[in-house]
């Protein structure tokens, strides 16, 4: 780290803390209630001290971008280079395209498509099959009731502005990006706008207040149009709804993790970025229930050697980098707030770089305090780097047990865990039993609300009217349902701590969630694994994505090296061993010299080609070294097979078989 | 075929016939302009035979379900045997149970889940890997202009009506399903159910005309509220607008196919038949795209020898049954349209079958002309017979040019195909062309409108009016824009036929679309799949699952015969090589007995099961023939590996290791 970047991020750790100094400062005037104008004072201060952190921000993120302009540029040029080839080989296709398309919309094309079925399979396998989750599959089409007790329906929302006179609609946030403004209410951005005499971008035009847009794609279930539903903004409520069952499948045992892959859908008001922010995406989430009283996993030893990038919220909060940090020693520090959140982060871990995404440009970060759910327990985003800056592509979160309680409260099912004890215990349990003949003598029609009020008391309160009523014989009771203080008089109720055995203990599980960004996952490792070299010839910068064998579109490229008929016919005979192998291949038998058609599957990320030159032998090329070996023609699939899926590597075929000197057949 | 059944067909067959002569009739008088009375009559006859054919097609189908009502409770018994096992294994769930579910809304459960993503990777490999296809993937919102040019925001609608007091709405076609009414318009629909006196079946209220529903989720894409979009309820449009791409990434070649596995959804008015209509669901379609001069296709020779159950137009008009015939008879006779449609007939018989679907209750049936889409050369259904009757699970059809066409006409982006001659050939071409000058002097402002309809005219027009006006001079000419007859001179227009070289064919490819409802698929295979049989003790029905390895949603499970601390160890050695494998599997270590455990594996359709009943060898069961074979605990996964991946059949293994008679261990 240089001395700028070293500096810059002090700056931005202090001014940091004085915004969360201030900003608890703001909170207790609040709570205190002071006047009006002070409180105001004070939120203005602190707005002063978030505008000067998001300037070193800003800083700090060009310098770390390549040292300012210059930087950012090359990343551009890289982009664009990427890009290019992504569109121009059908990676992806912005969607509808000859009706001119529709934002934040995308196809994937062949290879593109590819690449997503093989990192999905791969996921499967990762997670699913080796954890044995079990894997569940729901519609997209969401009724309204599901997603208002998740709070999607009251909170899935960005602030919008409208263009007062076109209509034209702007994400708030966006018109003042260039203020560095976080996490500001309605009011004080629509104040923002104001001050700094913000207009619509397009037309000039004076704006709109902000107001909370839902993000949702809305749609009416039947016929009736009575029926309000969402087209889902993420997987997770498919398996929280269905706990009780998964529960039960997996014989009333804890702890357990379902998973589902499937599409989801934000309505963005505009988006961005390409592949990173669209309106349908694909998502891989996992919802592992755990006892909250003991989140140790079985398997976190085959992690907790790992050694990898870490943020945690100390360091950026005193200004510090990413480091490397062993996995065990952040939990057993307590840095990671448990071993499951642990085991799931090295898992994650294994899992991106196995894929193919750089190590070095993948970095754990964890939530600061003000950015998670007050319900969270912990919350460490995988974080990516591309030329986006650094890009959240899984999140895992230890939830508790929010969601669990929200929909055993919306729906009366009670969505929870069992423990049986192996013998009885005793415990203590608050009795209030309200004498209904007294209460009613004395409140008449108003006795249903008091005995309410009485039985809804905590143990505290309990406890406490029990020793007033004891000393004083009588107590002052507040009874919010008719909103005024009864008197209340020993016999008109009991109260006693009674001891009960119990055989069993009743939860909410907690719930761990990592939720993966597959879309985005993919968009970083396309930018991971492209490359440039120059041709043989040196004429020409070629394009290569090093795709590992497991993610690449194609395994396999047959090319006869002249156009004949005696290798064609070997080319078939190998295609088709080929494909009763499983690996996806092509052939290619234009007469286009071999090292435009090598340079071509390159450019697909193709890891293997296989070149007939003769109808005994064939040369196997590898796509990074360009190494070629010599093979007979009955063994060249099997010799695939057993590079591309993980029993042997290039270096052990390497190492097996005669090598063939590539002579002109490069260019 | 018992003689009942046989004259039925007949009788059915004669009414079908009477039916199609007098459609022809109504449609000449209607074409002819009659008196509205004469018209009225006849349609109230062609209704009469509609209403006898019916009444013939129920008698046929209860004769044909087993005999008449012994045979339907056979059906609805047998029926809730499979659900209360799929129900109950969590196959499927009603999705949002706990909310009360949502009508035609399922998710699958994990054995489910598994399942049909076994039915999906079976199909990529049977498809898009064997054919080398060029899978895409597009989103499930897309904009409306997209489905207007498919015709989907006019024509996918279904008759409603509403109850006229309570805004209850019900499918006007199952309100009338006892009196097997088909293909009727809204305005017969709603004359027979005032004629019926058919009113609310829960209120007895009277009912609104039946309207036509669109059954399309409609959403908003983007804040503005201004662009209106749906879910698609369909994959293939995806693939249509991406045709040029995908011609270009294929070389500018044909044949070649497209292929997509996505969600696509119905807003049915009332869902029924579980799993087989329902709102959201996975299709899974491939378009191939074909030079309509050339519709054979390379592998045809591969299937055509298959023989299978084919239920042609002809049997079907003149009261026969489906019968078995050889493919390439059908084809070679010309009952099935063309090569390439027979070839994909062909593999998806290969492909149902190898997942399981019996294939004495599989058939082909061809679409009826009056079934057929108008654009249509040639369509087969796939249907597979289970508890409700015959169900359409694969459609294959050959639509000609009508999308790609539809397409280009909205889009104005020409979805065509070139092919280059290898030498120049010479066409001629007509030429028309107006003298604008002479046309001014004649028509001033109503000149272009002229112009515009010379330009217009057909060939055989423009000889015509050539001729005419070398022989008198002069010609009236009807403009359609004027609404008049111009008079043309001789001097006005010039018209040619000129010789012209031309260098390729510009054509738009024909498209032959075979599109699999995989839920559909799916359910039948749960019903193909399911028996019961005896416990060893006699004493209860244990239901199975009779899957192949390859649907299978867990591969094997590992028993540890008795809870001890040794066998669990061998078992987690043995569950560890099978996850390197790749096989999924579950370890029980339950302390049931091993017969109550191989009960459980047999009712999710486990195929083999590893018993470890020492440490240093297990015993392998199959589960249909419950044999056993005794292996070596290093072995265990690999054999396993081979009887599943389909390196090998049981009876191979059955023949290579010691046999284990199961003794007292089967209870």
């Amino acid at each position: 780290m240089d001395a700028t970047e070293d500096s810059l991020r002090k700056a931005l750790a202090e001014k940091q803390s004085a915004v969360e100094a201030q900003g608890n400062a703001v909170r207790s005037l609040k709570a205190a209630k002071v006047a009006k104008a002070e409180i105001e004072a004070a939120i203005e201060t602190l707005n002063a001290l978030k505008l000067e952190k998001s300037s070193i921000e800003r800083q700090l993120q060009a310098a770390v971008s390549g040292n300012g302009p210059d930087g950012s540029v090359n990343r551009e040029a890289f982009r664009q280079a990427v890009v290019n080839t992504l569109e121009r080989r059908l990676f992806y296709i912005p969607s509808f395209k000859i009706y001119r398309g529709v934002a934040g919309l995308y196809d994937y094309g062949p290879p593109g498509c590819a690449v997503k079925s093989n990192v999905l399979a791969f996921w499967r396998q990762h997670f699913v099959l080796e954890e044995n989750m079990l894997e569940v599959d729901c519609p997209c089409v969401t009724p309204e009731v599901v997603l208002k007790a998740s709070g999607h329906v009251d909170k899935f929302t960005d602030l919008m502005v409208k263009d007062e006179i076109t209509g034209t609609c702007y994400r708030a946030d966006h018109l003042l990006k260039d203020f560095f403004l976080d996490d500001l209410s309605a009011e004080e951005l629509g104040a923002k706008i104001k001050e700094y005499g913000i207009v619509a971008p397009d037309t000039k035009n004076p704006l709109s207040d902000p107001y909370p847009f839902n993000l949702m794609f809305q749609t009416s279930i039947g016929p009736s149009g009575l029926s309000p539903g969402y087209m889902r903004p993420e997987t997770a409520q498919g398996i929280f709804v269905n706990f009780k069952d998964l529960y039960y499948y997996n014989g009333n045992k804890l702890p357990f993790a379902a998973a589902q892959i499937g599409q989801a859908f934000r309505n963005e008001i505009s988006p961005r970025q390409g592949l990173l922010r669209v309106r349908e995406f694909t998502l891989a989430e996992i919802e592992h229930f755990v006892d909250p009283e003991d989140k140790s996993h079985p398997k976190y030893c085959e992690v907790a050697d790992l050694e990898f990038l870490m943020f945690p919220r100390e360091e950026q909060m005193s200004g510090q980098s990413a480091k490397r940090i062993r996995l065990g020693e952040a939990v057993s520090k307590g840095t990671v707030n448990n071993e499951t959140l642990g085991y799931f982060i090295g898992r994650v871990y294994l899992f991106l770089t196995r894929l193919g995404i750089d190590k070095e440009r993948l970095r754990f970060r964890q939530h600061l305090t003000n950015e998670m759910a007050h319900y969270a327990a912990d919350c460490w985003d995988a974080e990516i780097e591309c030329s986006y800056g650094w890009i959240e592509c899984v999140g895992i979160a230890d939830r508790s047990a929010y969601d669990l309680r929200a929909h055993t409260e919306k729906s009366g099912v009670p969505l929870v865990a069992h423990e049986k004890f192996s013998e009885p215990r005793e415990v203590e349990e608050l009795v209030i039993a309200p004498v209904k003949k007294e209460l009613g003598l004395a409140f008449k029609g108003n006795q249903k609300m008091v005995v309410e009020s009485l039985e809804a008391m905590n143990e505290k309160e309990a406890m406490e009217m029990k020793a007033s009523l004891e000393t004083k014989g009588e107590v002052e009771f507040y009874v919010c349902t008719l909103e005024k203080n009864v008197s209340i008089k020993k016999n008109m109720v009991t109260i006693s701590k009674e001891k009960k055995k119990e055989h069993q203990r009743v939860f909410t599980p907690s719930v761990i969630e990592p939720s993966f960004g597959i879309g985005r996952i993919i968009y970083c490792l396309f930018e991971h694994s492209f490359y440039m070299r120059p041709s043989k010839a040196g004429d020409e910068q070629l394009n290569v994505f090093r795709f590992p064998p497991v993610v690449a579109p194609i395994k396999c490229t047959v090319f006869p090296l002249v156009q004949n008929q005696q290798y064609e016919e070997v080319a078939k005979v190998i295609s088709k061993s080929l494909t009763a192998a499983g690996i996806s291949h092509k052939i290619d038998i234009t007469g286009t010299s071999i090292g435009k058609r090598y340079a071509r599957t390159d450019e697909l990320g193709v890891p293997f080609a296989i070149t007939v030159d003769s109808s005994s032998s064939v040369t196997i090329r590898e796509r990074d070294s360009k190494d070629q070996i010599r093979v007979n023609v009955e063994e060249a699939a099997s010799v695939v097979k057993s590079a591309t899926d993980g029993q042997s590597t290039w270096d052990d075929v390497w190492s097996n078989f005669p090598h063939h000197s590539s002579g002109s057949t490069e260019d």
